[in-house]
Protein backbone atom coordinates (compact mmCIF):
# COMPACT_ATOMS: atom_id res chain seq x y z
CA UNK A 1 0.00 0.00 0.00
CA UNK A 2 1.27 3.70 -0.77
CA UNK A 3 2.08 5.92 1.59
CA UNK A 4 -0.85 8.36 0.17
CA UNK A 5 -3.39 5.22 0.73
CA UNK A 6 -1.96 4.87 4.46
CA UNK A 7 -3.13 8.01 5.14
CA UNK A 8 -6.31 7.88 3.42
CA UNK A 9 -7.00 5.11 5.61
CA UNK A 10 -5.87 6.56 8.91
CA UNK A 11 -7.95 9.60 8.19
CA UNK A 12 -11.20 7.72 7.33
CA UNK A 13 -11.15 5.78 10.62
CA UNK A 14 -10.35 8.94 12.78
CA UNK A 15 -13.78 10.32 10.80
CA UNK A 16 -15.31 6.97 11.38
CA UNK A 17 -14.32 7.43 15.21
CA UNK A 18 -15.84 11.07 15.63
CA UNK A 19 -19.07 9.90 14.38
CA UNK A 20 -19.03 7.21 16.51
CA UNK A 21 -18.08 9.04 19.98
CA UNK A 22 -21.30 11.51 18.63
CA UNK A 23 -23.47 8.95 18.40
CA UNK A 24 -22.85 7.62 21.63
CA UNK A 25 -23.07 10.68 23.30
CA UNK A 26 -26.11 11.49 21.43
CA UNK A 27 -27.55 7.91 22.00
CA UNK A 28 -27.07 8.42 25.76
CA UNK A 29 -28.79 11.56 25.70
CA UNK A 30 -31.73 10.80 23.77
CA UNK A 31 -31.55 7.00 23.07
CA UNK A 32 -31.10 4.91 19.27
CA UNK A 33 -34.40 6.27 18.76
CA UNK A 34 -34.51 9.64 19.95
CA UNK A 35 -31.42 10.57 17.79
CA UNK A 36 -31.31 11.57 13.95
CA UNK A 37 -28.54 11.73 11.64
CA UNK A 38 -28.63 15.77 12.52
CA UNK A 39 -28.44 15.22 15.89
CA UNK A 40 -25.19 13.42 15.42
CA UNK A 41 -24.11 15.81 12.74
CA UNK A 42 -24.65 18.72 15.46
CA UNK A 43 -22.81 16.89 17.82
CA UNK A 44 -19.88 15.78 15.70
CA UNK A 45 -19.53 19.04 13.86
CA UNK A 46 -19.49 17.04 10.60
CA UNK A 47 -22.20 17.25 7.29
CA UNK A 48 -24.76 15.03 6.87
CA UNK A 49 -23.39 14.46 3.50
CA UNK A 50 -20.13 13.10 5.15
CA UNK A 51 -21.27 11.06 7.83
CA UNK A 52 -23.25 9.73 4.75
CA UNK A 53 -19.86 8.92 3.59
CA UNK A 54 -18.77 6.79 6.18
CA UNK A 55 -22.16 5.11 7.08
CA UNK A 56 -25.19 4.64 5.17
CA UNK A 57 -27.58 4.95 7.57
CA UNK A 58 -27.94 5.86 11.38
CA UNK A 59 -29.02 2.07 12.07
CA UNK A 60 -25.44 1.10 10.46
CA UNK A 61 -24.05 3.44 13.38
CA UNK A 62 -25.90 1.64 15.70
CA UNK A 63 -24.50 -1.68 14.57
CA UNK A 64 -21.49 -0.22 14.60
CA UNK A 65 -21.66 0.65 18.41
CA UNK A 66 -23.38 -2.37 19.29
CA UNK A 67 -20.29 -4.61 17.79
CA UNK A 68 -18.07 -2.39 19.82
CA UNK A 69 -19.94 -3.14 23.09
CA UNK A 70 -19.22 -6.93 21.59
CA UNK A 71 -15.68 -6.05 20.87
CA UNK A 72 -14.78 -4.97 23.77
CA UNK A 73 -16.39 -7.73 25.93
CA UNK A 74 -14.08 -10.00 23.37
CA UNK A 75 -11.43 -8.48 24.35
CA UNK A 76 -12.00 -8.57 27.60
CA UNK A 77 -12.31 -12.62 26.83
CA UNK A 78 -8.99 -13.50 25.36
CA UNK A 79 -7.06 -11.33 28.56
CA UNK A 80 -9.63 -13.18 30.91
CA UNK A 81 -7.88 -16.83 29.17
CA UNK A 82 -4.51 -15.23 28.70
CA UNK A 83 -4.41 -14.44 32.14
CA UNK A 84 -5.37 -17.64 33.66
CA UNK A 85 -2.03 -19.95 34.41
CA UNK A 86 -3.63 -22.48 36.85
CA UNK A 87 -7.33 -22.97 38.18
CA UNK A 88 -6.56 -21.94 41.58
CA UNK A 89 -5.59 -18.63 40.05
CA UNK A 90 -8.44 -18.16 37.57
CA UNK A 91 -10.88 -16.50 39.99
CA UNK A 92 -8.66 -14.30 41.13
CA UNK A 93 -7.63 -13.36 37.69
CA UNK A 94 -11.07 -13.02 36.37
CA UNK A 95 -11.87 -10.96 39.47
CA UNK A 96 -8.95 -8.51 39.39
CA UNK A 97 -9.76 -8.25 35.66
CA UNK A 98 -13.69 -7.48 36.17
CA UNK A 99 -11.70 -4.47 38.83
CA UNK A 100 -9.83 -3.37 36.50
CA UNK A 101 -12.37 -3.32 33.04
CA UNK A 102 -14.61 -1.86 35.48
CA UNK A 103 -12.63 0.77 37.19
CA UNK A 104 -12.84 2.54 33.69
CA UNK A 105 -14.07 6.01 32.87
CA UNK A 106 -16.71 5.02 30.95
CA UNK A 107 -18.41 2.30 32.86
CA UNK A 108 -21.09 3.92 34.12
CA UNK A 109 -22.02 6.22 30.90
CA UNK A 110 -21.52 2.92 28.64
CA UNK A 111 -23.81 1.24 30.95
CA UNK A 112 -27.15 3.08 29.09
CA UNK A 113 -25.98 2.30 25.62
CA UNK A 114 -25.26 -1.26 26.77
CA UNK A 115 -28.82 -1.18 27.84
CA UNK A 116 -29.76 0.28 24.44
CA UNK A 117 -28.28 -2.36 22.20
CA UNK A 118 -29.61 -4.94 24.31
CA UNK A 119 -33.36 -3.30 23.48
CA UNK A 120 -32.32 -3.45 20.28
CA UNK A 121 -31.22 -6.87 19.88
CA UNK A 122 -35.59 -7.70 20.59
CA UNK A 123 -35.95 -5.47 17.32
CA UNK A 124 -33.10 -5.88 14.72
CA UNK A 125 -32.11 -9.79 14.32
CA UNK A 126 -27.74 -8.92 13.08
CA UNK A 127 -27.39 -6.81 16.41
CA UNK A 128 -29.54 -9.45 18.81
CA UNK A 129 -27.41 -11.86 16.62
CA UNK A 130 -23.86 -10.10 17.24
CA UNK A 131 -24.79 -9.65 20.89
CA UNK A 132 -25.59 -13.72 21.45
CA UNK A 133 -22.81 -14.75 19.25
CA UNK A 134 -20.48 -12.37 22.13
CA UNK A 135 -22.54 -13.28 24.85
CA UNK A 136 -22.21 -17.44 24.26
CA UNK A 137 -18.80 -17.23 23.78
CA UNK A 138 -17.92 -15.03 27.29
CA UNK A 139 -20.20 -17.98 28.50
CA UNK A 140 -17.84 -20.80 27.35
CA UNK A 141 -15.13 -19.21 28.33
CA UNK A 142 -17.03 -18.93 32.30
CA UNK A 143 -17.61 -22.64 31.87
CA UNK A 144 -13.91 -23.81 30.70
CA UNK A 145 -12.74 -21.63 33.68
CA UNK A 146 -15.28 -23.04 36.28
CA UNK A 147 -14.32 -26.60 35.07
CA UNK A 148 -10.67 -26.80 35.69
CA UNK A 149 -11.63 -24.89 39.03
CA UNK A 150 -13.73 -27.74 39.69
CA UNK A 151 -11.85 -30.65 38.88
CA UNK A 152 -9.19 -29.22 41.35
CA UNK A 153 -11.46 -29.03 43.64
CA UNK A 154 -10.61 -25.61 44.74
CA UNK A 155 -13.99 -24.94 45.82
CA UNK A 156 -14.54 -28.18 47.35
CA UNK A 157 -17.80 -28.40 45.53
CA UNK A 158 -19.07 -30.61 42.90
CA UNK A 159 -20.82 -27.54 40.91
CA UNK A 160 -22.28 -27.67 37.28
CA UNK A 161 -20.03 -25.39 35.13
CA UNK A 162 -22.84 -24.39 32.71
CA UNK A 163 -25.00 -23.68 35.40
CA UNK A 164 -21.86 -21.41 37.03
CA UNK A 165 -21.12 -19.68 33.70
CA UNK A 166 -24.60 -18.91 33.42
CA UNK A 167 -24.82 -17.77 37.24
CA UNK A 168 -21.89 -15.23 36.22
CA UNK A 169 -22.89 -13.78 33.22
CA UNK A 170 -26.41 -12.98 34.70
CA UNK A 171 -24.13 -11.46 37.70
CA UNK A 172 -22.36 -9.25 35.20
CA UNK A 173 -25.57 -7.76 33.12
CA UNK A 174 -26.60 -7.31 36.55
CA UNK A 175 -24.18 -5.11 37.22
CA UNK A 176 -24.77 -3.15 34.18
CA UNK A 177 -28.47 -2.20 34.86
CA UNK A 178 -26.81 -0.91 38.43
CA UNK A 179 -24.67 1.17 36.61
CA UNK A 180 -27.25 2.75 34.46
CA UNK A 181 -29.69 3.37 37.61
CA UNK A 182 -26.76 4.77 39.42
CA UNK A 183 -23.84 6.26 37.41
CA UNK A 184 -22.21 7.55 40.58
CA UNK A 185 -21.24 3.79 41.33
CA UNK A 186 -17.83 3.72 42.33
CA UNK A 187 -17.82 -0.26 39.90
CA UNK A 188 -15.00 -1.35 41.99
CA UNK A 189 -16.39 -0.73 45.40
CA UNK A 190 -19.76 -2.42 44.09
CA UNK A 191 -18.03 -5.55 42.76
CA UNK A 192 -15.68 -5.54 45.91
CA UNK A 193 -19.36 -5.91 47.85
CA UNK A 194 -20.75 -8.76 45.74
CA UNK A 195 -17.39 -10.66 45.80
CA UNK A 196 -17.19 -10.52 49.26
CA UNK A 197 -20.64 -11.64 49.85
CA UNK A 198 -20.06 -14.64 47.10
CA UNK A 199 -16.87 -15.44 49.31
CA UNK A 200 -18.27 -15.86 52.51
CA UNK A 201 -21.08 -17.86 51.12
CA UNK A 202 -19.15 -20.22 49.23
CA UNK A 203 -15.73 -21.05 50.80
CA UNK A 204 -16.29 -23.34 53.86
CA UNK A 205 -14.09 -21.56 56.24
CA UNK A 206 -15.96 -18.82 56.60
CA UNK A 207 -14.17 -15.68 58.51
CA UNK A 208 -15.62 -14.42 61.79
CA UNK A 209 -17.41 -11.07 61.48
CA UNK A 210 -19.41 -8.80 63.82
CA UNK A 211 -16.92 -10.62 66.66
CA UNK A 212 -19.38 -13.64 66.69
CA UNK A 213 -17.57 -16.99 66.77
CA UNK A 214 -18.71 -19.24 63.92
CA UNK A 215 -19.76 -22.76 63.87
CA UNK A 216 -17.32 -24.03 61.06
CA UNK A 217 -13.98 -24.60 61.37
CA UNK A 218 -14.89 -28.25 62.15
CA UNK A 219 -12.53 -31.26 61.10
CA UNK A 220 -12.90 -31.62 57.22
CA UNK A 221 -14.44 -28.01 57.19
CA UNK A 222 -11.33 -26.00 56.32
CA UNK A 223 -9.81 -25.55 52.72
CA UNK A 224 -6.02 -25.78 53.79
CA UNK B 1 -70.43 8.46 44.55
CA UNK B 2 -73.07 7.82 42.25
CA UNK B 3 -73.81 5.48 39.91
CA UNK B 4 -73.32 7.26 36.56
CA UNK B 5 -70.02 8.41 38.49
CA UNK B 6 -68.52 5.30 39.05
CA UNK B 7 -69.51 4.22 35.72
CA UNK B 8 -67.44 6.68 34.31
CA UNK B 9 -64.18 5.89 36.73
CA UNK B 10 -64.72 2.46 35.42
CA UNK B 11 -64.94 3.24 31.88
CA UNK B 12 -61.96 5.36 32.10
CA UNK B 13 -59.37 3.27 33.57
CA UNK B 14 -60.41 0.82 30.75
CA UNK B 15 -59.61 3.64 28.19
CA UNK B 16 -56.40 4.35 30.28
CA UNK B 17 -55.30 0.55 30.23
CA UNK B 18 -56.30 0.29 26.15
CA UNK B 19 -54.02 3.02 25.80
CA UNK B 20 -51.61 1.76 27.77
CA UNK B 21 -51.43 -1.44 26.56
CA UNK B 22 -50.86 -0.36 22.69
CA UNK B 23 -48.10 1.62 24.00
CA UNK B 24 -46.03 -1.39 25.64
CA UNK B 25 -46.87 -3.07 22.60
CA UNK B 26 -45.42 -0.05 20.43
CA UNK B 27 -42.17 1.00 22.68
CA UNK B 28 -41.31 -3.14 22.59
CA UNK B 29 -41.48 -2.65 18.89
CA UNK B 30 -39.35 0.17 18.52
CA UNK B 31 -38.77 1.70 21.77
CA UNK B 32 -40.19 4.64 23.21
CA UNK B 33 -38.54 7.46 21.64
CA UNK B 34 -39.10 5.38 18.21
CA UNK B 35 -43.30 5.64 18.94
CA UNK B 36 -45.16 8.76 18.36
CA UNK B 37 -48.52 9.32 19.48
CA UNK B 38 -50.05 8.44 15.85
CA UNK B 39 -48.46 5.50 16.35
CA UNK B 40 -50.21 4.16 19.67
CA UNK B 41 -53.39 6.15 17.93
CA UNK B 42 -52.87 3.33 15.53
CA UNK B 43 -52.17 0.61 17.79
CA UNK B 44 -54.97 1.27 20.31
CA UNK B 45 -57.61 2.27 17.53
CA UNK B 46 -58.19 5.61 19.40
CA UNK B 47 -57.95 8.79 18.06
CA UNK B 48 -54.62 11.20 18.50
CA UNK B 49 -57.40 13.58 20.77
CA UNK B 50 -58.63 10.58 22.76
CA UNK B 51 -55.66 9.54 24.10
CA UNK B 52 -54.28 13.36 25.12
CA UNK B 53 -57.10 13.72 27.42
CA UNK B 54 -56.21 10.77 29.13
CA UNK B 55 -52.50 11.50 29.24
CA UNK B 56 -51.12 14.82 28.39
CA UNK B 57 -48.19 13.40 26.52
CA UNK B 58 -45.85 10.51 25.65
CA UNK B 59 -43.62 11.41 28.13
CA UNK B 60 -47.08 10.97 30.63
CA UNK B 61 -47.67 7.13 28.95
CA UNK B 62 -44.06 6.14 29.12
CA UNK B 63 -43.90 7.16 32.87
CA UNK B 64 -46.84 5.23 33.63
CA UNK B 65 -45.42 2.53 32.33
CA UNK B 66 -42.46 2.58 34.19
CA UNK B 67 -44.62 2.97 37.48
CA UNK B 68 -46.28 0.04 36.26
CA UNK B 69 -42.97 -2.04 36.30
CA UNK B 70 -42.44 -0.47 39.88
CA UNK B 71 -45.65 -1.40 40.89
CA UNK B 72 -45.23 -5.17 39.85
CA UNK B 73 -42.53 -4.93 41.61
CA UNK B 74 -43.68 -3.61 44.90
CA UNK B 75 -46.51 -6.23 44.79
CA UNK B 76 -44.18 -9.06 44.63
CA UNK B 77 -41.89 -7.14 47.77
CA UNK B 78 -45.13 -7.95 49.91
CA UNK B 79 -46.02 -11.30 48.83
CA UNK B 80 -42.36 -12.13 49.30
CA UNK B 81 -42.85 -10.39 52.98
CA UNK B 82 -46.10 -12.21 53.88
CA UNK B 83 -44.91 -15.21 52.65
CA UNK B 84 -42.13 -16.00 54.38
CA UNK B 85 -43.24 -17.33 58.05
CA UNK B 86 -39.60 -17.92 59.32
CA UNK B 87 -36.33 -17.31 58.49
CA UNK B 88 -36.22 -21.08 57.41
CA UNK B 89 -38.66 -20.84 55.03
CA UNK B 90 -37.31 -17.37 53.54
CA UNK B 91 -35.12 -18.97 50.72
CA UNK B 92 -37.33 -21.98 49.53
CA UNK B 93 -40.70 -18.66 49.88
CA UNK B 94 -38.28 -16.71 47.87
CA UNK B 95 -37.63 -18.66 44.95
CA UNK B 96 -41.32 -20.22 44.70
CA UNK B 97 -42.37 -16.40 44.50
CA UNK B 98 -39.63 -15.95 41.83
CA UNK B 99 -41.09 -18.95 39.92
CA UNK B 100 -44.39 -17.80 40.19
CA UNK B 101 -43.70 -14.52 39.14
CA UNK B 102 -41.32 -15.28 35.94
CA UNK B 103 -43.59 -18.06 34.71
CA UNK B 104 -46.01 -15.15 33.47
CA UNK B 105 -46.74 -15.22 30.14
CA UNK B 106 -45.11 -11.69 29.35
CA UNK B 107 -42.24 -11.99 30.99
CA UNK B 108 -39.63 -12.10 28.53
CA UNK B 109 -41.52 -9.74 26.44
CA UNK B 110 -42.10 -7.19 29.30
CA UNK B 111 -37.97 -7.62 29.98
CA UNK B 112 -37.37 -5.23 26.63
CA UNK B 113 -39.96 -2.55 28.19
CA UNK B 114 -37.77 -2.91 31.63
CA UNK B 115 -34.65 -2.33 29.53
CA UNK B 116 -35.58 1.29 28.16
CA UNK B 117 -37.44 2.23 31.13
CA UNK B 118 -34.09 1.51 32.88
CA UNK B 119 -32.16 3.49 30.04
CA UNK B 120 -34.88 5.85 30.59
CA UNK B 121 -33.78 6.49 33.83
CA UNK B 122 -30.33 7.85 33.62
CA UNK B 123 -32.63 10.81 31.14
CA UNK B 124 -35.48 11.59 33.02
CA UNK B 125 -35.21 12.55 36.68
CA UNK B 126 -38.83 11.55 37.51
CA UNK B 127 -38.33 8.00 35.89
CA UNK B 128 -35.22 7.41 37.68
CA UNK B 129 -35.90 8.65 41.53
CA UNK B 130 -39.13 6.12 41.04
CA UNK B 131 -36.99 3.13 39.87
CA UNK B 132 -34.34 4.02 42.50
CA UNK B 133 -36.90 4.33 45.44
CA UNK B 134 -37.94 0.48 44.23
CA UNK B 135 -34.66 -0.77 44.26
CA UNK B 136 -34.15 0.28 47.64
CA UNK B 137 -37.47 -0.86 48.66
CA UNK B 138 -36.89 -4.42 47.41
CA UNK B 139 -33.07 -4.39 48.09
CA UNK B 140 -33.98 -4.12 51.87
CA UNK B 141 -36.66 -6.54 51.82
CA UNK B 142 -33.67 -9.17 50.91
CA UNK B 143 -31.45 -7.50 53.35
CA UNK B 144 -34.22 -8.19 56.65
CA UNK B 145 -34.88 -11.96 54.59
CA UNK B 146 -30.85 -12.32 54.76
CA UNK B 147 -30.43 -11.19 57.89
CA UNK B 148 -33.05 -13.30 59.47
CA UNK B 149 -31.49 -16.41 57.88
CA UNK B 150 -28.23 -15.43 59.05
CA UNK B 151 -29.07 -14.96 62.53
CA UNK B 152 -30.72 -18.05 62.36
CA UNK B 153 -27.23 -19.59 61.15
CA UNK B 154 -29.58 -21.62 58.50
CA UNK B 155 -26.81 -21.58 55.81
CA UNK B 156 -24.06 -21.55 58.84
CA UNK B 157 -22.07 -18.08 57.04
CA UNK B 158 -22.02 -14.85 58.17
CA UNK B 159 -22.56 -12.37 55.72
CA UNK B 160 -23.72 -9.24 55.62
CA UNK B 161 -27.13 -8.73 54.39
CA UNK B 162 -26.18 -5.58 52.68
CA UNK B 163 -23.85 -7.32 50.27
CA UNK B 164 -26.20 -10.51 49.87
CA UNK B 165 -29.18 -7.80 49.08
CA UNK B 166 -27.08 -6.36 46.19
CA UNK B 167 -26.19 -9.40 45.07
CA UNK B 168 -29.80 -11.13 45.40
CA UNK B 169 -30.90 -8.03 43.14
CA UNK B 170 -27.93 -8.07 40.79
CA UNK B 171 -28.94 -11.52 39.98
CA UNK B 172 -33.00 -10.31 39.35
CA UNK B 173 -31.58 -7.64 37.23
CA UNK B 174 -29.25 -9.83 35.25
CA UNK B 175 -32.20 -12.51 34.67
CA UNK B 176 -34.07 -8.95 32.63
CA UNK B 177 -31.00 -8.67 30.41
CA UNK B 178 -31.46 -12.05 29.47
CA UNK B 179 -34.63 -12.84 29.10
CA UNK B 180 -34.33 -9.59 26.46
CA UNK B 181 -31.61 -11.29 24.80
CA UNK B 182 -33.32 -15.15 25.05
CA UNK B 183 -37.27 -13.99 24.52
CA UNK B 184 -37.76 -18.15 24.06
CA UNK B 185 -36.41 -18.77 27.79
CA UNK B 186 -38.31 -20.48 30.12
CA UNK B 187 -38.08 -18.34 32.84
CA UNK B 188 -38.71 -21.27 35.47
CA UNK B 189 -36.10 -23.71 33.86
CA UNK B 190 -33.36 -20.53 33.50
CA UNK B 191 -33.66 -19.88 37.63
CA UNK B 192 -33.37 -23.87 38.05
CA UNK B 193 -30.02 -23.79 36.84
CA UNK B 194 -29.58 -20.35 38.79
CA UNK B 195 -30.63 -21.65 41.82
CA UNK B 196 -28.91 -25.22 41.82
CA UNK B 197 -25.65 -23.82 40.90
CA UNK B 198 -25.97 -21.44 44.13
CA UNK B 199 -27.23 -24.03 46.25
CA UNK B 200 -24.38 -26.51 45.56
CA UNK B 201 -21.91 -23.38 46.07
CA UNK B 202 -23.54 -22.43 49.25
CA UNK B 203 -24.55 -25.35 50.83
CA UNK B 204 -21.88 -27.45 52.77
CA UNK B 205 -23.39 -30.50 52.19
CA UNK B 206 -23.12 -31.15 48.42
CA UNK B 207 -24.79 -33.49 46.41
CA UNK B 208 -22.40 -36.23 44.29
CA UNK B 209 -22.83 -35.08 40.56
CA UNK B 210 -21.35 -37.39 37.92
CA UNK B 211 -20.87 -40.48 39.74
CA UNK B 212 -17.87 -39.27 41.67
CA UNK B 213 -17.25 -38.75 45.05
CA UNK B 214 -17.56 -35.53 47.45
CA UNK B 215 -14.73 -35.09 49.85
CA UNK B 216 -17.38 -33.37 51.75
CA UNK B 217 -19.25 -34.68 54.05
CA UNK B 218 -16.92 -34.67 57.27
CA UNK B 219 -18.24 -34.39 60.91
CA UNK B 220 -19.29 -31.00 61.15
CA UNK B 221 -19.60 -30.47 57.80
CA UNK B 222 -23.27 -31.44 57.16
CA UNK B 223 -26.52 -29.55 57.89
CA UNK B 224 -29.35 -31.36 59.55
Amino acid sequence: MKADGRHRDATAAARRRQVLDAATRCFRRAGFHGTSIADISAESGMRPGHIYHYFDSKETIIRAIAGEVVERGELEDRIIRAGIASPSAAVPALLNLLKERLAGPDTTANAVVTLECLAEASRNQRIGDDLRAYDASLRTTFEDILRAVRDKDDLGRRFDPAEGALFMRTILSGCVVHFALYPETDPADYLAKLWAFAETIASPSTPVIDGRTEKAGEPGDTVP
